[in-house]
């Protein structure tokens, strides 16, 4: 017997038929004797449809209205896969953040889980009952609902486990696991049997797109187990119980890789301030302008000094580069550059694994394996457990695919 | 300066361009110096998909999860209605009914308001801001969401304004008044200015469908002043400030007329139960079971008995009509009748006026009026300030004319 969150992501909850599948998936754990909690995201296209409502009203509308009006979604389907469990003879309730309380901070439309009052939920589920939370969503400060921004319902699911206490937290998304990189590039990519909260997090946050970063770094904090798996395996909706991937401490995993994974992000664009004067404190003047702008900037490199000036290079997310272009026009003269070049057209390639730390190599063996392939690398930035190099956007492919076969992550 | 509500059903609030021109009509009115508090609706159609989800999912559902889905409707409303009103410079904010709160009963889809405490919306309107509330939907006394049936959004005005202690509750609806019959029936039916709550009450519940019953009763004893107007005058929407028509109390309406209005209703059937033995008791027999069944009865009539055996003929709700058959059939034997008789293709026609309390010769009209037109009356039924009868469905608009006629209510 164990206590499992269960997270259903919203091609899961899509329609009916896909919410009656759920219902049967909660029904099999609860028939195996286990004591289920259930967390639920929108049905597919409703948030986009609220979303939109809210923008077409007014661009700049109030976030916590918009918060009012998106947290339907989940209202909607926490009710409906509660119906459908009791139908099939699932003892079941829905609850809604407020009634939790799910207790957030007052950034509405990215609001952060400040608590979560456990104890009654697991009375109901030591007594059969199965909870089912509306994911994304809590009750702010003021008693107002917040949403905790796209892809939150990973995070609601994450905190939900470790405020029950839970073993595992399971999180049903349209891929099957986490892969060595991303299947649609490398054929022979390999679905992983365990990764460690690090790697996960680096890969969550250089662009694979399975678990919201987020939710990991919750996980790894609250040593939360989380299970990525499929809610359409073998062409059945969430017809066979394939194992998925599983993310846990490092510790865990006894035959560790040297490299877990290769990711990949199309999303940032670089940006070169050319001759700035080379003198201290210029960093400080580039950067804290864009940090105001709240722009995020990812890799950053210096080139050596030569009379007397600089040039500095660095990433941007590709939607805040008109902002970013335009912060640093108006702070032209007091950081005194000559000129800015940009680049939309770039890629940055990843490479991540604990292994890393032990196993020297790791990094020359990407550069090298690159230069074979005439990819040229245009700023480099590291981490304990990664490489992250930006090329040219049309090397992507050719960049991964070379790098999986080098860490022999390619499948037998 | 004035204290007001303002409703706005389904159809006013249906799309974004909709809600815009509500916005629009509430900041006419605050802008004209009253303090204001809005109620939404869900948009049209919104709550017809909710049910269906509900009801595809399991006909039997639990309705304290059918009021957690549904409910959003109105949740979404109020949000991009608060958006609205800000993106044009009126302060607004929107309220769920747990957030006011709005205290209902635990009859779940069906609940009755308690309380609402309106405090908090009262000092928020002296200050400027625009309550913005999702109508239809309160809070149970277990923390969880109610819904007051449909059409409860009225009931959701009249109860607020109550409690606001407002100067008059506006209902905006798909039509501009209420008539002195229908319209679409009789050409020369007169928008009235103003309707006596007892009036209104008898119009409601014999099937003008301007306003819900619960909602005329509350502001009957609440004594909060009712005024019905269109959202969709002169092709425009919410384009003029024609008045509607006020729903008061009798004493406020100085030229009373004899009769206020003509209304019809198709979605009774009639029952008669041939040749019961007539004993004390036998009422009780018959309609003991139905009521336990939840089936309302409404016209009774008792024919004059012969040969120890009498007729009884009432009449039920169209869709209650199967459940009524099959719950006589079942107490057939402690009844003791012979045999049972049912007809759909009726109508009944209701004539109301609080003036027949001081006239009489109100029922003798109605009588002489279908009599001249060979219309045959198959149950009456009285109250102090109407008269219905039943009469066979294809005389409907022949009756309701001859009677707007006869009772002096046709348009110059």
């Amino acid at each position: 017997m164990a206590r499992i969150v269960m997270k259903f992501g919203g091609t899961s909850v899509a329609d009916l038929d896909r919410i009656r599948n759920v219902a049967a998936r909660v029904k099999r754990e609860v028939d195996a004797g286990n004591e289920v909690a259930v967390v639920v995201s929108a049905m597919a296209g409703v948030t986009n449809t609220l979303v939109k409502y809210c923008q077409d009203l007014s661009p700049l509308h109030d976030a916590r209205e918009y918060d009012a009006v998106v947290a339907t979604g989940e209202q909607v389907t926490s009710g409906l896969t509660a119906i459908a469990l009791q139908s099939i003879g699932v003892d079941a309730r829905s609850w809604q953040g407020w009634q939790i309380p799910l207790s957030t901070d007052g950034a509405h439309g990215k609001a952060r889980i400040e608590g979560i009052a456990g104890d009654e939920l697991i009375r109901r589920m030591q007594g059969g009952q199965v909870p089912v939370v509306a994911g994304f969503q809590g009750v702010g400060p003021d008693n107002r609902v917040t949403t905790l921004g796209r892809g939150g319902s990973d995070t609601s699911a994450v905190a939900l486990a470790a405020a029950l206490k839970a073993d595992r937290c399971d999180i049903y998304t349209d891929v099957d696991g986490v892969y060595t990189t991303d299947p649609r590039i490398v054929a022979r990519a390999r679905k992983l049997a365990k990764i460690a909260y690090e790697e996960m997090l680096e890969l969550a946050s250089v662009g694979a797109k399975v678990l919201q970063t987020r939710s990991v770094e919750l996980a790894m904090k609250e040593r939360v187990r989380v299970q990525v798996l499929s809610s359409f395996e073998g062409g059945n909706l969430l017809g066979s119980d394939l194992p998925g991937t599983l993310v846990v401490d490092e510790d865990e995993i006894v035959e560790k890789e040297l490299v877990a994974g290769i990711a990949y992000s199309r999303d940032e664009a670089k940006v070169t301030v050319r001759r700035v004067p080379d003198r201290p404190g210029i960093a400080a003047a580039i950067f804290g302008p864009l940090s105001a702008a709240a722009i995020n900037v990812d890799m950053i490199v210096q080139n050596v000094s030569a009379d007397g000036t600089t040039d500095l290079t660095f990433t941007v997310g590709k939607t805040d580069l008109p902002r970013a272009e335009q912060t640093l026009a108006q702070h032209k003269s007091e950081i005194g550059y000559e000129m800015l070049l940009t680049e939309k057209e770039v890629a940055k390639i990843s490479v991540v694994g604990v292994g890393m730390r032990s196993h020297a190599g790791v990094a020359s063996t990407m550069f090298r394996t690159l230069a074979d392939r005439g990819i040229n690398i245009e700023v480099i930035s590291t981490s304990e457990i990664k490489v992250s190099v930006l090329v040219g956007a049309e090397y992507t492919e050719l960049a991964v695919r070379a790098l999986h076969t080098a860490y022999g992550l390619d499948a037998a």
